[in-house]
């Protein structure tokens, strides 16, 4: 392939310079069907236009960012699905990061974007605490963020999140309806949002039915497995409970681990529902009770907010919510014995 | 945080604006303790370089593309997470892409690259076929591409496997050692890379122990679990197999439901092994057998391969296979009836 340019694409279409190079500027400013028709001829011939120099006319560098806590579980593959459906249609790239979990990596992330390398940021929080330089020093360069599933309460933008503490509600509801009496909360630290306000639900439920809230009946555990299964070992053996609700996957699956390992029957001795986008729940042994949230449209969602705020600053006053709702999926996990 | 340029994190450091500069081009020619001051300085202070300066001065990105066929399964999940470690202790960041396995989205992807974004690619091939104009366009702007899991064997650079013939050879005979004589082979596209490889070792198993290779017991379908759960529905009814080996992760989950719903008892009835890097198949009912391959490894070495050619182009004669040892997992679902 030779050296095409956008005078040769220009050329072959006849049409303007400045018209085909506004079909790659993603300009309002131009005839659909004539960008449709400009895009065609460059897909076939195999030309892209030069995005080092379109970023510096344009200083726009025509990608966002995602940052996110963890790889690799379902509903961040999920909700990622949801935000390159978007971000695709309108042009643009994304750029994935990990934080493990860790604050500090999501500061470095964050400080290594904010000199122009993401037109905005898509994120799931990793910390708690009340010290947001790092996203304030985004904010500060006008470069938009859109928080999902796990946010700063005290950056004022938008938070797409599921229903939680309603979702955990039902589920500590549902596990009360079919006999439990002492359920156990799971967390991986109760402190951050989603932490916190799905066992606002628990708390709320257990009110609801006259049940005590016992501090023994919270684990507030880690993300490796070796050492959540410990803990929850230690639970089940000190505080037997009957019941558990896990606020995240991995500590419903630890929980089926170690209840196996006990001689513990599920959902005989002790009944479990946990917060889960695995799609395999109906094939593993017994079939998992799950709290499904809406990954997908959380992402796209998430996503189309980034974009409105491209176009045009929301300077939000406060912190704006928009809730999704979960599906509560009962299975043999949590069946009344 | 006001602007901090580079100026003055020399200054407060003592140094020269050069070796600080060099800290944030990952330049070999600094002291590495000099250039761990600098940056724990700049972390410190929260600067960050001006990327889309340094870009222009080093004509580089430091940015490296990841492109796979598909995104939420635990392969490349655990791939990307060895990718990013390297990358990131290299201080590059990664784009993700992903192709929804269609060969014409990787092109189109490919050539939006080809311009500078990024200064190296690894990717895992989704296409089949001998025209790969996207990649030799790629290769002639002098971007670097290091194949893992899946290629094109038509160009001369590295790749990077799982061992999957030899796995696949023992897979199959494991079976043939439990007892099964029909044994299926069901893939996603036996004509692509993994799919032809893991075939042949199948084949070589049955022909090492006399079985006969039987067309209709090989099952080319598709990604989409509702379509080849009703191909392998078919497969089970019409050629009966008594032994899976499925080459893909969902190809035998699938199974396990159809088999399900057809009321065959697996191991019982039929039995099955299949290439997974799924972290719960001792959950699943009955625990899984799988051919387990070292996907974080993999994802580690194809990267350290590729800064080894950005920083001294290969320029191989032909193509170069790394191969890395699978694990086989015994489970249930293969046991002796």
């Amino acid at each position: 392939m030779s050296q095409l340019t956008i005078i040769d694409l220009a050329a072959k279409l006849g049409l303007s310079k400045s018209t085909v190079s506004r079909a790659f500027r993603n300009s309002s400013d131009i005839n659909p069907e004539t960008k449709a028709r400009i895009l065609a001829m460059a897909e076939e011939l195999g030309f892209s236009p030069n995005t080092h120099a379109s970023n510096l006319r344009g200083s726009k560098s025509q990608t966002i960012a995602i940052i996110i806590p963890e790889f690799g579980n379902k509903f961040f593959s999920l909700a990622i699905k949801g935000i390159e459906l978007v971000t695709r249609s309108k042009g643009y790239h994304t750029l994935i990061y990990v934080t493990d979990h860790q604050v500090q990596n999501e500061a470095t992330i964050v400080r290594s974007l904010s000199n122009g390398r993401v037109d905005g940021v898509i994120m799931s929080a990793s910390g708690e605490g009340h010290e947001h330089n790092h996203i304030k020093q985004l904010r500060s360069k006008n470069i938009p963020i859109v928080f999902f599933d796990r946010n700063y309460d005290d950056i004022n933008t938008v938070y797409v999140t599921g229903n939680d503490e309603e979702a955990s509600f039902k589920a500590t509801e549902h596990l009360i309806e079919n006999g439990c009496k002492r359920i156990a909360y799971l967390v991986i630290n109760k402190n951050i949002s989603i932490g916190k306000v799905r066992m606002d639900g628990y708390a709320k439920a257990l009110a609801k039915h006259g049940l005590p809230f016992d501090d023994h009946l919270v684990l507030d555990t880690v993300n490796e497995a070796e050492e959540n299964c410990k803990d929850i070992r230690q639970l089940l053996r000190e505080s037997r409970p009957d019941g558990v609700v896990a606020s995240v996957e991995r500590l419903a699956i630890s929980t089926m681990r170690v209840a196996r390992e006990e001689g513990l029957k599920i959902p005989d001795d002790i009944k479990l529902i946990g917060f889960s986008c695995l799609d395999i729940t109906d094939l593993v042994q017994p079939s998992l009770s799950v709290v499904k949230q809406p990954a997908f449209e959380m992402g796209k969602i998430a996503a189309t907010y980034l974009f409105e705020s491209l176009a045009k600053p929301l300077n939000l006053k406060e912190q704006e919510t928009t809730i999704l709702e979960s599906t509560l999926i009962y299975q043999d996990s949590s069946k009344k014995s």
